[in-house]
């Protein structure tokens, strides 16, 4: 592909990640996709073999973003383990707080009709949740050892609780269109890794 | 409308449900519905003026039936009031897991895309989810007066993360095509009215 197909995917990409994350799946347009990244109409299948793989693409670039957000405030020597993780979803919080229509994750959206999507598509979401997980594992094992997570507390469990509940905050700030849901994600599901004995 | 209308809207309504929870509103395939029905094609703006109050029916007859779950599980005198809380997710567990296809919270899945929605649709939903609240808060304020509650809990905000945790489970559950994030939901979740001082 010639540098200048590269630049035209990456607007696709970057046209169709704003597109999904508002509309849905099924929800996109593809002609506006592609008239907002100045693509000419029909052309897509040069770029996508099917709608799908637009979706796999957008997803990968996606994680891609924020599994380094992730990687360097998870190793920020300047606060302890469990702040790392906060200061993450303190981050994300202001990322959604600049977006000018309040869009939420991609992988809530795509996931919320996963059901209705091919297999193969189901397991590449699945396996970036599985790894967007083992990151905020890792961290959460390095708090408990610090002392900042109860013992009682299964880090793994820990982290995967904190993702979904951070899925489930997002639908409700979009419906309410507030952040109220957000304040109690970061107060209850923190507060659920030092349950009283 | 006659009595055989009332009978069709009824089946269109049950078949929406079906395809919206698994489909989403976008992914809705409307012909699929009228021939579930046995409607004929075309006749579908005969009993709903548009896509958007056909779905606002749906929403109307799915929040009556939960409504009136509750409302039974919430006044059982036999059990403490958080353990009503309780029965009242396990009960919607074990609705979930009767399903043939895992489909989720009709909420959540029109929640997800609600801001590719009109501001009255948004609207219906958001006070949908203050209803559901209200009644889970009126439960845990009872069940903070028991003491099964930490004091420093406030019923309302409660009430809200209990429901949000709940919706961002059913997206990781559908991802993964297990039930592992609601036995997460259930223990972090429920853990959390309870944190160390």
């Amino acid at each position: 592909m010639s540098k200048e197909n590269h630049g035209t995917r990456a607007k696709l990409i970057a046209e169709g990640r704003k597109s999904m994350i508002i509309n849905g799946y099924d929800g996109i347009g593809l002609n506006g996709i592609l008239e907002a990244a100045g693509v000419p109409k029909g052309s897509f299948y040069y770029f996508f073999k099917s709608k799908e793989a637009f979706a796999t693409a957008v997803l990968e670039a996606y994680e891609e973003h924020f599994t380094q957000m992730r990687d360097t405030l998870f190793t920020d020597p300047a606060v302890s383990p469990l702040q790392r993780v906060r200061n993450y979803f303190e981050q994300v919080e202001q990322l959604h707080r600049s977006e000018i229509e309040l869009g939420g994750c991609l992988y809530g959206v795509l996931g919320q009709t996963a059901r209705a999507r091919s297999a193969a598509f189901r397991q590449s979401l699945s396996a970036l949740f599985a790894r967007w997980q083992m990151q905020i594992e890792q961290l959460l094992a390095q708090a408990q050892l610090a002392g900042e997570v109860h013992a009682s507390i299964n880090p793994a469990e820990a982290a995967a609780f904190l993702i979904e509940a951070y899925e489930g905050a997002l639908i409700r700030m979009k419906v309410d269109g507030n952040f109220d849901a957000y304040r109690r994600f970061m107060s209850f599901a923190f507060g659920a890794l030092h349950p009283a004995d």
